[in-house]
């Protein structure tokens, strides 16, 4: 069940200063489908601001746990997954979240994983990823490397959430529209654009072709047909009309 | 050049409210390898809030251009792909970033693609929406659908990225082991156990393959092996020093 891996997921904190991105942690968390946060010394956190950002994640926020050190935040977790823009020794062997993502997913599914992310000015010290079993980088130009905190947050939150295949994209509520029905639609705008004079007999097929690859080039509905056929149909009144006011022979 | 690609695409935040927001947004393009930021109307925009979250990114909140209507913003783009959390008339073909990203990738070698993105409180007017040409809905629970706006961008920044193929992961630096220095290493191993008396000659078989089977779970480098040889020789070292000292027989 992919609900219940992302259940199993918990965002620690290591010692956050700005109250404004634990908040946005939290409405990000929200946004994924995970609800577990741990702080880990939070220095003198501004509660208003994280109340602020947290927007209507504030149960989630308000739900958070402290802890005095990070070996207590992560104690019953298997997996402890750190997250470093900064590489060097020890930290060679980070993967990108979206490369990590199914063997989190599948840890999650029989235990807690802790994904920890550092403080916002210096990122996770050596001493906190003695705690890491494993190591995450997320890919950023090579120019600026260091990302927001709940940006991070939110990028390893949005490929958990998508791996777990838990998302379910929108449909089209209106079927893609049969060639029968579009043969109809295309003999309606022939008769129409005879009719008001747009072309002649000899040219209606040559002509016929362009509207044919502008409306062929991404599939027609049937909402989309009917639309079309509708446009067609004033149009072809509108040309008659005119046709009988000025007699036979072309209008306009 | 995936470099040129993403040179070509440009952020469109429409009727921005917070300052902060539009700072984590300029973060969030630099990270990603987007520098070009139009606003539409934005409403007394708090600068300096802004260039606090921009951080790093000050140059291209400096660089930004300010448009009095969305079809000026977007007047020599091709592709215009609007963002929209809600899903409703005209709102029911939108795809995921990263159904689209490889599509956009491949307008903007060629042209300019603007992704517009709407106000924090009620997000893209279906008048803003009419000048799209494409629809972004980007994955989230459908109990809280609603993202940050720099989170939005961030999202939309990253698949593109991605899929622009610019990230190189870090490589471990050291060579993976061979099989011919792992059992150097295994030897070693098996004669410091004998020797401090962890096990006896009849179970060292059964015993190393325990070990085999904790070192062998993920490839081990060089310098791991190197590490590991490290300790069995030190070991191996101490375990004769009590020989030694104790004569024959087993040390402890």
């Amino acid at each position: 069940m992919p609900g219940n891996a992302l259940e199993n997921f918990r965002v620690v904190l290591v010692r956050p200063i700005y109250g404004g991105n634990v908040g946005s942690v939290c409405r990000a968390m929200c946004n994924m489908g995970l609800s577990d946060l741990a702080l880990v010394e939070p220095r003198a956190l501004d509660v208003g601001e994280a109340r602020k950002m947290a927007c209507n994640a504030a149960d989630l926020l308000a739900a958070r746990r402290e802890f005095a050190c990070l070996a207590d935040a992560v104690s019953d977790c298997g997996l402890v997954v750190g997250t470093s823009a900064r590489l060097g020794l020890y930290r060679q062997h980070s993967r990108t979240p979206r490369e990590w993502a199914p063997a989190l997913l599948d840890a999650a599914r029989s235990g807690r994983v802790a994904l920890v992310f550092g403080p916002e000015d210096n990122g996770l010290s050596n001493a906190d990823l003695a705690f890491c079993t494993q190591l995450i980088q997320i890919p950023s130009t090579p120019e600026y490397t260091s990302l927001n905190l709940s940006h991070a947050v939110m990028l390893c939150g949005y490929e958990l959430y998508v791996a777990a295949g838990a998302f379910e994209p929108s449909e089209e509520k209106s079927p893609a529209a049969s060639s029968a029905l579009r043969e109809r639609m295309f003999a309606m705008w022939r008769e129409a654009l005879l009719t008001i004079g747009f072309m002649k007999e000899d040219k209606a097929d040559h002509m016929m072709l362009g509207l044919r690859r502008i409306w062929g080039r991404s599939p027609l509905t049937e909402d989309d047909v009917r639309i079309l056929m509708g446009v067609a149909r004033q149009t072809l009144w509108c040309g008659r009309r005119v046709q009988s006011e000025r007699g036979p022979g072309r209008p306009g």
